[in-house]
Parts: C-alpha cells; structure tokens; sequence
C-alpha cells in the first residue's frame, strides 16, 4: 500500500467505492466520473504505478478479470461496444498513478470520440449500475 | 485464418507489415496510421474479433508482450507516457474486426485527448522505427 494513494485507500476501504468484483488481488469499482454510465475500473490490489511496473501475475488477473467484466457489461448495459483503456504517465493523460484498466461501455452515436467525462451518476444510480453489472459477473 | 481479415493478412505475410516482435502467439507490428510515431498493435495469431471472444491464454500473452513492448517504446523513443487501447466493436470505434491491443507512445504537450489520425511516416521512416524499437526489445 502506498501512502497517499487513492486507490489503494479504495481497496483497504478508507474510501468508499462502488465495487463490481473483488477477489485477493483485483477490485473492480465503478469511475466516478465516468464516460458512459457503467464505466469501470479493473485495478490490482498491490501498488504499482504502471503497466512497466506491475507483474506479470498480476497482469494476467487484470486482464482476466477485465474480459470477464466486459461480458458483463455487454450483457447487463446492452452495450453497442466496450473501450478498454490503461494510462501510463501523466503524458499519457493518467492521473491516478496506481495502475488500473478503464473498462468504458460504448453505444451507437454516443457521440465520444474517447474519454470526454460528460456524465455523473445522480443519487443512488451509480450504486445501481453496479448492483446490476454484479449481477451479471460469472 | 479469417477470410477477408487484413490482421490474417497481416500475419501470414500476404500483406506486409513493419513488425516488431514475432512467436508462435503474437504478432506486434506498426499502425500505418499512428496517433505518434511508433503506435504498435499487438496482434494474436489465432484470429478472434474481441476482447470478449479472444482466448485467456492469448490475452496473458497479449498484455505479457505489451509490457515488454511498452518498456521498448519507453527507452527507444523517451516517450513520456504511453497509452494501451483496445476497441471492442464498430461503436467503440474498433475497425478492423481482429482483437488487437494499440500501445501509443505519448509526448508531453502533443495536444492529443486520445487517438486523432494525424500523422504520416515519409519514406522508410516508418521500418527505421521499428528498427529502432525492436532493438531495444529484451
């Protein structure tokens, strides 16, 4: 755990989250910005600050989680497509230096080119929206 | 081999290609339409459209070689951020329907939100960076 760290709070819950899976060493938990409603973070649970820096172990659960929550995505939000996204640096347009996937739910003529964060979640849907992910996570 | 797959092509040869790094499962070549020079696709031998329909044996190899790839471009190019993309379906604006990841090298102040089509390689720009990166690929 790094000192500082907002996702690592988000795992060891100093910070709430919505969370759509967790295992020993993933948390997937819903952007609160997002890009689409449904737009998902898929982060390990070890601090690393980028994908040159994360295991290898560590990599194979991310991006097995990451196809996993995107069939989830597919059939619980009826999505036209999905976006999977990883920022490395703030160059790159990262801003959370804890290494995570962007999983974004995409829809015919939603007009993004990629990653303009236009939406919030109002009141409880946000926790809804994951609910309903969650229950579609095999 | 899908029929009709310029990826397929790609891979056996049919269509050239600069390519970076090459095994049994991974191709990794450039995109001759790069958001900066050096932008790779790593490609899996084995045809799938997506992330959803692509094997978790081929994925773990896919993002195993990404890192590495992602290291390269980082030496090679003293890049100061990279970003790894990967489009599922035409409303996410995949285009060519073979599961590819996009490693793009990124540049303080080159302007980019993500992924406008802006550059042309001239002459043999483009193998010359794949020399270059290759060779600094362990």
């Amino acid at each position: 755990m790094a000192n500082d760290c907002l996702f690592c709070k988000i795992i060891s819950n100093e910070i709430p989250s919505s969370k759509i899976y967790e295992d020993s060493q993933v948390l997937v938990f819903l952007d609160i910005n997002p890009v689409n409603f449904g737009h998902c973070l898929i982060v390990p649970k070890k601090h690393s600050e980028t994908l040159l820096d994360c295991d290898e172990k560590e990599l194979f659960e991310l991006i097995r989680i990451s196809k996993k929550v995107a069939l989830a995505l597919k059939t619980s939000l009826n999505c036209d497509g999905i976006n999977l996204i990883q920022n490395n640096f703030k160059a790159s347009g990262q801003v959370i230096f804890h290494t995570h996937f962007h999983l974004i739910p995409r829809f015919e003529n939603d007009g993004f080119r990629l990653l303009p964060r236009t939406k919030q979640y109002s009141g409880c849907e946000k926790d809804a929206f994951a609910e309903k992910i969650k229950s579609f996570l095999k």
